[in-house]
């Protein structure tokens, strides 16, 4: 019997995500109002707020900050044990920080950053979403009700991390975290940006370059229906609400997904999923890799016009001169 | 630290599947034609076939026979040692019945059935399907250029069993496999459907009761759009080509998925995707079981019409006076 | 030059519908919170309503009353002098009521009925909405913002009455009003069934037999999305929030339309369209014509399950014991 | 009674469009294998084509030309005694041309041109297309089956020529032929774009600006699907058969439609339309007019990517130096 190394399945999914936002409220109402979200708790300088379709107290903190970012992203263990694996491993790098007690929401959880410096937690204590009465359903598998608000997303999808270096950043999540690489760029055989995870999803991470290699920068979160159709519904619903569209709906080459950013007010930029996109199966999956010269107009939009240099360029904090919204 | 115990990822996939026919090459057009698959071996009364996204030789094998039903389901290991694991396991049941060199498109696989009696096999080693110069695509993650005829289908879903003991064969399917229990449904305290996945899929494999307590049919196998438009596209091909559609477009409460239900020529049936339905990232999802009473109306259709009785009762190889189609 | 006699233009659209509710807060929290439309007046027992894309004062007026029913269809000319030319032929066939001075969002309007007893209205001037601050859009076609709430219909599309006699009332609205027959179904010879328009569209108006020959039914109303996505989106707000469905999501063969029927919490049958079906470009259609034993399967449903037995006997106000919901 | 000026409603539809193409052949295999269409004919240098809705012998007609551009564009009247009137009218603006006997599918017509020279005719005797036995449908109001290739369009929907001076053009359109303005654009006061129609539809004919006042030229033909996932299903068909795809799936704002645009192999840009837009009922519409300053992110895209630079001057004959495709 021929043998292979067999991946570690440690990390089960990204339970949260913690941005920042200068102007909270407005980035509250809207994840709320536009996006049919709900608030579950308050505390401090934070909102938590969940998707009908969550089963976690949260998936989104929103805490004031003077500028926009990333607060930190959390990855949930398949169990007790293999948390433990993962932070020894990531202890190993001198890239830990140290355990927490829990916050709203979760227990025990081990802080650490990639080599950018993105903030990252391991943990695997959560607190399941209490329903109240007015919110159940008889969809079982639904943890509340479809709102009647918004264009209502279901589920976190991912995250887009902007790296000084793409191929450190990488090995750190495939290696330390038991990612499995799904899709990559390379640029005269270098890695500047990829595609990972740990389930069937093509990623529930990804890293793109940062033009000046500025470190630690977000350049998006992402919110899922897996209804291509309420791409243009909730799109149509931003206009109306003076909410800046950096790109319309589109289908991604890379991942396949039907896509959509924009600008929450807070100055973060939010991607919203129309459908699953392809998923992973195969086991032996080789890493699609594109040479970066035939990402225009394929990798990056397979149906759907170019995306527009501050897509490439900007992500949160801003620290350059921003490009033309224009 | 509280430990838990710690599920097995042996089984990775739902590989292929064989299904008899005793009008084979009509079955050939309907998935060729109408869902637009490809031919891509024949040999002896088989005819091997694959979606345009699948990288795999087959997910398909259409076997002359004279009766619909199910030839084998395939699932692919993530691993050759966890072959060996879960064949060591099988065989600890008493329901192995031994290897074979392989197929058309696969290497080693070890047979086994069911309590039920349903063929299987187990498997790591893949042929991967070699594209032909005019197949290729710019879209590196699609494994052949989308074909220009039918409604063509991306990948194969997921394949759905009676049994005359759902309890006894979904044990079978966690502890020898490795699956899980996603959704079950219960009568007076009974398991009598379950849903059961090894990825983060609802179910690649899921259990009927047969009425009549028969042994070893097919209730169906399903192929994937992940885009819910095309139902209703292929469902007027469908009535244009006189294909008999048992349940047109519907969601399903079960999995949510949007969903279709049509017979092949060979007289199994078929089911399409519309979209991914739901997707469990939760590592410590609890089963959701639902009470048999409570099914009609929310588990089997939360937006559709209800289930006809065909639907209920009939499996292949059709072994009872059938259900009128009217 | 062959002549031949060209139709007559001068009924345009159909401009508002009056129904009776029962509980006329509940109808209007369905058709505001759900369906996304705004009150615009209320006056005495009366509430009106319009859709976001509507540029009259109304389509809608909702009136308390005792019984669910029709309240009154209002028909827009082309001018003043088709107005005339209209009352003058409908005082012909005796049915005509006479003039009203006007009421909230129109002015003079003629009043008769149609032989079945079904009372309507012919009116040419009519108050366009003055939009507020807030509502107004930069889409410059739209008569106000899209909103934020419920699954936001966008016009009022057309009305379907139960009659006695399908044949003399066809006649009226043909030789009386100036409609094109679209479509119709035929028993033994016999016209049972018709679908007639002003437009392109396949039909303003509708007739169902009533299957006691009772007079002056109300079938339903329909409102328009022209999404396809939207009949889900609003069929699973519908579950959420004990909206009886009595046909989800479901493509007529008559029309072709993307149609689902609800019931308002009045009791009177809301049909939504989730396309605009096929349109009739061609001046010399020919009407097509069923034979009712061809209907079923066919033309009652193209793509879906067959229409439950209360849809074809229900009507408002309901004074025959009703079929069980379930 | 105040009276106001009625319109005429002497033509009808949009009947057939001639266009010229360097390839022919090639351009008939888009027009049959991505588009779904049948040729019904072939006669010379030409051949006659339909979609599979259309009841007409055909609604495209391919002539071999050394260069792509407009043959002519047909409207088809009400009655032979409207034609009469509207030829009357045409011959009083000095640009009529004369009598034809008639076309494979249809008799006599009138030619004439736009002030521009973009060649016309107005017929009413049309040749019905004769269903084969095996195209029969059981959906009686569809004239043939849907096709099993391609993604099939349903109906012609529209054309856009562009004019040296909209002002002229647009006021022929409208007083000789009695089309009405639906929406339209000013720049400093001056109309340089228009939308016009016959029936509800926003318009059945455009005029856009051609930039260097050159005369004659055809900016796009448009054809109708009605569904807004098949514009992504043909982009798809459309990336992996090297159709170059100008503009992707995107929502005007003018007419509201769900549109893309493709050039076909013989030069010719074709439109398709996803949807319906929305359509007008009112019969005292007032034109949309746009201020052009408005028109970029507003009028030409309301859900999309601003238009690239060879949409706004490149038509067909290509007389200019073309904008690069890149």
């Amino acid at each position: 019997m021929r043998l292979i190394e067999e991946p570690n399945f440690d990390v089960a999914q990204l339970a949260h995500i913690e941005i920042f936002s200068p102007k909270p409220e407005e980035t509250v109402d809207f994840f709320t109002r536009l996006l049919g979200m709900s608030v579950t708790a308050r505390s401090g300088q934070s909102v938590y707020l969940r998707a009908y379709e969550e089963t976690y107290h949260h998936s989104l903190k929103v805490t004031e900050s003077k500028e926009a970012g990333l607060g930190h992203a959390a990855w949930r263990t398949i169990s007790p044990q293999a948390l433990q694996r993962r932070v020894e491993a990531v202890k190993a790098t001198g890239l830990g920080r140290g355990w927490i007690e829990g916050d709203l929401g979760h227990g025990a959880a081990y802080q650490f950053t990639t080599p950018d410096g993105h903030a990252m937690e391991l943990l695997y204590d959560v607190e399941y979403y209490q329903c109240k009465e007015n919110e159940k359903t008889k969809l079982l598998n639904r943890a509340t009700k479809r709102p009647d608000r918004g264009v209502p997303v279901r589920r976190l999808d991912h995250i887009n991390l902007m790296t000084s270096n793409a191929a450190t950043n990488t090995d750190f999540m495939l290696n330390a975290l038991g990612f499995r690489l799904r899709e990559g760029i390379e640029d005269n055989g270098n890695l500047i940006g990829s595609w990972m995870s740990v389930s069937n999803l093509v990623h529930e991470i990804a890293f793109m370059p940062e033009p000046n290699q500025q470190k630690g920068k977000l350049h998006h979160l992402c919110y899922w229906y897996g209804v291509p159709q309420n791409l243009y519904d909730v799109a149509d619903l931003f206009r109306e609400n003076d909410v800046f569209v950096e790109v319309p709906p589109n289908k991604h080459g890379i991942s396949q997904a039907l896509c959509m950013y924009v600008y929450e007010p807070g100055g973060n930029r939010v991607e919203l999923f129309g459908d699953a996109g392809y998923l992973i199966l195969d086991p032996a999956w080789k890493p699609v890799i594109w040479d970066m010269k035939d990402v225009p107009g394929n990798g990056d939009t397979w149906i759907g016009t170019a995306f527009p240099e501050s897509w490439w360029v900007r992500g949160t904090p801003v620290t350059v001169p921003e490009i033309a919204k224009s």
